[in-house]
């Protein structure tokens, strides 16, 4: 058993020109598609989708046809909430420009968003990505520290700018990795022996000694709080923390990247990073900030900043301009008013219960990791929770999709089903996921 | 005199806390930014504004006070044009996904877009900035050239990013150049002596064999084509061809910089670099594009991405998104169906044509240049054209500022006016600036 994807740059789920079943119309898509975007884009799925409407939990495609959207972190509140459209359509008729000028917006929105940080996060800047967010966290983190050396994890992914794919290993091995990053594996308490705090600290020091011995001076470790495409790595609680005062002793900060579990997710707390009870140095946010609107931000301790901030002047045009700042306050609104934390924490729960119940069934699938409705579910073969089967995963997302229920797989062996759906997912929405899956994991 | 600013990172017309004349509610606003998005940002003017509408050419304060904006390339068809502001909340209210599921919208934006462009540059791929366009560009050109000499003239912007802050050698000396970047001096017809075109390339050929001399394989030069951030820099026509040759011979491409020149703003073209006669091999856009809305691109030679996107796919969260195809498309239709491009040619003629008169009549202004609305206006002391006065032009950014017209400089020397309004700019808006303007000028 392969443990690693042997294509460069492999990607799990990604449409294959020439496979799948296209309608005519699908057809011409893909090659008016591969005609004008190139050979750099990549479809989902065998028989890729084609869709025109977003609604809550739904997709549709040209037909009318609706598909249960159990993977999209982006439209978090819900595709097209009317709500968050309707705060971004009213600002962007009113004022639109940047943050060279006073605004209210912006910092109304700032203060507001930092008050669900612990009072030392007392700084906010914005990007319009999360792949922004971090790059900007590494600049700072450079600047404060001196250092340049940066710990990722095995199949760690934390954005796309010329730095950033640089320590983004799940890009695969056609993006080369820096000089001064180090590769640790993933927290997988699968895979890592002992209590899994102390052995994934133990690989953290490890990956220090080495930059150190290297000449390189260890600048941050920097991890997705769920560990999205490691697997979604969520316990035991507190794991995370003797790795973080490892690199804390090297001189190094923590950056946690909450573009992917932030804004409730994860179901107990609005961040990753707070269910194992620290607080990092620098924080990164994305995807679900805006749902949809490019708004992104690093939250951080001012004293990290002082040193860049005066050097560096920083000017993002898009980033932090007032429909960004309205959009982004009317997505914390609704979550807040619709109760999705909470949501996402009692449907989460429901749902994993009911995938438990898969997982006891279907030799096929588990073990199922979870926090709140972020949940990782391995597909294995032979009921062996070692025997990733990355083809089985493929199999299973392309019946589901088949099935109109959409989701996705990841992790360093493409077998773990990636199961994220808008914080809107109800109960009902989980038992008709549930019963897809059933069928889906028949072999 | 001092060539160059002598603060560190200092940037032109930056507000300094502690100076202008604030209200008390606008002091409140500036303490509040501080404390919440701490020391990295900079506002405009001595006397900050505080803008709260936008429409067209204008801009209105907490007061009702109505500013003429002469300086936002980003709001190019006009603040909050309805229209624009339309499409983007018609398409978010149906379907705002991403580019992984097939969709109409950014296939048919794809295909309208590249008709702008020779035939030889027909992939696009989306960003959500114009930093990372540029950013994606350079990891493009490292792929395809195996290179990594970059040569950027000596005041250079092309955005923020880790790698591309490295080559933007305006945001001061607080960010180090990278080691594998060559500065020239700017195609400055003030400055270099004999013919422009073969001075500059003289520059490029000499940074180029510096490159070689060190081991380093040139891979781009790359400029923004109006030059802006080095004073604008627009004649004479053509000039930009030998140091492209000279770079190409070395095996290296050449990436027309559009951020601020693209979309019609140079009057005689949607793109700065067909003022020179050439085709690049990679182009960049943004700002403008989206007319507020985050959405840039890169569009080259296919070539060129072959390899990149073989190995390394390319995935933006946000980039091309069905909002942003939808909106970039309205800044299309407003463009044409307004005759922006032909505005900006007739009213950037008439415009200066009345610089080059007050410039006649004030020893302090001039020379001028411009393509279009794009125009930099020298403020020199005791008429020598060399004589750059930084501290002078603030003072009539400012005092324009206070008369309720904004405007900003640039320029290696702090000492060149900007005038870059929305591209719906009127003989009416232009006779008012002009008007204001020659009073500002008066020591």
């Amino acid at each position: 058993m392969s443990d690693r994807p042997t294509l460069p740059g492999n990607m799990p789920n990604a449409f294959v020109a020439g496979r799948g079943n296209l309608s005519p119309e699908d057809q011409s898509l893909v090659a008016r598609r591969q005609a004008a975007m190139g050979p750099a884009y990549r479809l989902f799925y065998e028989t890729p989708v084609h869709l025109v409407r977003g609604d809550g939990v739904w997709l549709y495609d040209a037909q009318g046809e609706a598909y249960l959207d159990t993977y999209n972190n982006v439209a978090s509140v819900g595709h097209c909430h009317p709500r968050v459209v309707e705060a971004m359509a009213r600002q962007a008729a009113v004022f639109a420009s940047h943050t060279r000028y006073l605004h209210e917006g912006i910092l109304a929105y700032s203060e507001r968003l930092l008050r669900y940080f612990p009072p030392e996060l007392s700084h906010v800047m914005f990007t319009c990505t999360g792949s922004e967010a971090n790059d900007l966290a590494l600049r700072i983190t450079e600047a404060h520290t001196g250092g340049t050396g940066i710990i990722v994890t095995e199949n760690a992914y934390h954005g796309v700018t010329h730095a950033i794919a640089a320590l983004s290993p799940s890009l695969g091995q056609g993006v080369a990795l820096g000089k001064a990053v180090r590769v640790v594996p993933a927290p997988d308490p699968l895979r890592l022996e002992g209590d899994l705090g102390q052995a994934f600290a133990a690989h953290v020091q490890a990956a220090v000694d080495d930059l150190i011995a290297a000449g390189i001076k260890p600048a941050a470790l920097i991890v997705d709080t769920i560990f999205s495409s490691d697997g979604v790595l969520a316990d035991p609680k507190g794991f995370l923390a003797p790795a973080v005062a490892a690199i804390r002793k090297a001189g190094g900060l923590f950056i946690a990247d909450e573009v992917q579990p932030g804004f409730g997710r994860t179901g107990e707390a609005m961040w990753g990073f707070e269910r194992h009870g620290l607080v990092p140095d620098i924080v990164t946010l994305g995807k679900p900030m805006g749902n949809g609107y490019p708004v992104a931000a690093v939250v951080m301790r001012p004293d990290l900043v002082a040193e860049f901030g005066t050097r560096a002047r920083y000017f993002n045009t898009f980033g932090g301009n007032a429909v960004a700042a309205a959009t982004a306050n009317a997505v914390l609104d609704v979550i807040e008013d619709e109760g999705l934390m909470d949501n996402a924490r009692i449907v989460g729960s429901y749902l994993r219960e009911g995938l438990d119940d898969l997982a006891a069934r279907h030799e096929s699938l588990g073990p199922i990791r979870s926090a709140g409705l972020f949940v990782g579910a391995e597909i294995v073969a032979g009921g062996d929770p070692l025997a990733a089967d990355a083809a089985y995963a493929a199999n299973v997302v392309n019946r589901l999709r088949d099935a109109r229920v959409l989701i996705s797989a990841t992790g360093p062996r493409a077998n773990v089903l990636k199961i994220r759906p808008p914080l809107v997912f109800s109960t009902e929405n989980a038992d008709l996921f549930l019963d897809r899956l059933d069928k889906a994991l028949v072999r």
